[in-house]
């Protein structure tokens, strides 16, 4: 077995639709179970991560964010405002007053000490891999670590950097594109072409990420070549998905009508592109905005209006993340839907 | 046997890249060799086919584009010549003295003489399908009838309207989009989300087409549920193949150096989305560009600038079609090819 679990399934982290009690339920159906950690204090991943130890032996990944947390200039900021001042105008809000909220943070010494304490046994990263005393301290703890790729460069990147396995991030995956080199999303590969061309390429093993939404799915992936597998958006619907009622509606109603249903790449809602199903925000802002505010910082600004529209029933500026395949989606318990995934 | 050939097996139709010669190799081979009739006059087509039945008694298929021919009006040619001026200006070319070239036409009366007379098996269409009397005229001459979707609501238009097999066109795929029924490409699904939700949704046979290059990624579609496969950029570097020696040797720097290499979709050399590798005139024209003529007609003036940079030895206005898997395409003959692909 590549990864510690019984079967070569992931539980993709889904940072902001989930905490500990997904990881628990994958984690205890033989699948690896992640939990997201950047928007997480490091008191609160403790904590997360203490339910975990306490629910089960099983082993389970701790992901995090290993951006570059840039400076923001109030030019950046003035500009995305202006560009959002319709939208405070039509919904009464006073963007002086606007706090700004819970921010994605790269990974650091504190979540390094948080590690040493519980020594998860897999963590992983998105957006490339921290600096390398960072890196040896996770070794030291008995991690493996892995971070996904989007292009073959990032890979061999990834590799040569200390990474034991690599996640092959395709076009079709849910949430933010792990891109961290720099190339237009445009160009992405798709799950099918990075994982075959990565398997061909490195010498360490590949799992498939994005557009993965049943068992038929997952056995084309082994075909190809995948050591395991990473699904995320086929745990949304799950009973241990901690998603809002309006947010689940859209991933509903998206799965009775894949005809009327198409997602598209945006960077509105935090200043990365990201992939979640249309709404009104990423159409009016035109998916990929120029005057948006750096990652992560644009979210200030947009959650704001997001809460007004929610309040009112309506999704038209919350981040609707999701992958561009959501058959397999289901209302159940996630240890059902291991089994349905693993086809038994 | 879903196609009718001894492997689910088809060489996709390369207009511009390929002539009977490679049809008839892979129908020696088992494979569905396909003949691109659009840049073809009908009696062109007559020739090709009459080459194709001399050589071999098995199946083929013919291919057509059915696209609408827009009228090109004074305004839509003066803003692309305009938006081209500074190359013309560079390659000391008249724009007034730029005779149009061969045209993407599509299917017609007089095509469909030359398919009574000659009868292939199967016949297939990109961009939609033609209107219902010559569809059922095609019918009757008993060829089965394949077209192509990129979206769950195309093929749901394309099965309504006849055909009797879909061909999934994912993101990956090299050359045009088939999309027919407007959706923008960026919200393209990759082809085995497509592939895969089609095979669970409609009652015809799936074809899947986009990425594939190497009997893994075959054996990956097949066990997604699709009946067959459809391959072009594995067939590009064959010896059959009657590409450009330029574009042949950017397919093959291109398979030595996958880090290097990006694919992108671009509109500038025909007026519709396709994907090919990146090279000068995609990027200087921002790959999709607002200026361009409507298709098919762009192809005339910006081919002005290709014929003097070929001269030079230059690749900066070639469309340098192929999709986004470029690792199993190898300069063999196509027979060799197809015993690859198959795994044998």
């Amino acid at each position: 077995m590549v990864i510690p679990s019984l079967y070569p399934l992931i539980q993709a982290p889904m940072a902001g639709a989930q905490n500990s009690e997904l990881t628990i339920a994958v984690c205890q159906s033989g699948g690896l179970g992640s939990l997201p950690a950047s928007q997480l204090t490091p008191a609160q991943l403790a904590t997360e991560i203490a339910h975990i130890r306490a629910a089960t032996a099983a082993p389970f990944n701790v992901n995090f964010f290993a951006h570059h947390m840039p400076v923001l200039c109030s030019d950046d900021s003035r500009r995305w405002r202006k560009k959002l001042q319709p939208y405070f105008d039509q919904y009464a809000i006073d963007a002086d007053q606007i706090q700004t909220g819970v921010l994605r943070l790269p990974f650091n010494h504190d979540y390094l000490t948080v590690l040493q304490q519980y020594r998860p046994e897999v963590v992983s990263f998105h957006f490339g891999l921290p600096e390398a005393s960072l890196m040896a301290a996770i070794k030291a703890t008995g991690a493996m670590i892995l971070s996904s790729a989007t292009t073959v460069a990032e890979a061999d990147w990834l590799v040569a950097h200390g990474a034991d396995m690599i996640i092959a991030q395709g076009w079709e995956a849910g949430g933010h594109r792990a891109t961290f080199l720099g190339q237009d999303h445009h160009f992405q590969m798709s799950t099918m072409t990075l994982t075959s061309q990565l398997v061909k390429r490195l010498a360490v093993p590949v799992i498939a990420s994005g557009g993965l939404s049943s068992a038929s799915e997952i056995q084309a992936m082994m075909a190809l070549g995948a050591s395991a597998v990473q699904l995320g958006s086929a745990f949304l619907l799950c009973t241990e998905s901690r998603i809002h009622s309006l947010y689940r509606q859209a991933l509903l109603q998206a799965t009775r009508s894949p005809e009327l249903t198409a997602t598209a790449i945006t960077n509105i809602f935090s200043g990365k592109p990201a992939r979640g199903l249309i709404n009104r925000a990423m159409r009016e802002l035109n998916y990929c905005c120029d005057e948006v505010a750096p990652f992560p910082y644009a979210a200030t600004a947009i959650n704001a209006i997001r809460a007004k529209t929610e309040a009112q029933g309506l999704v038209d500026f919350t981040p609707l993340w999701c992958g561009q395949n959501l058959s397999g989606a289901a209302e159940i318990p996630a240890h059902e839907q291991v089994k349905r995934l693993m086809g038994l």
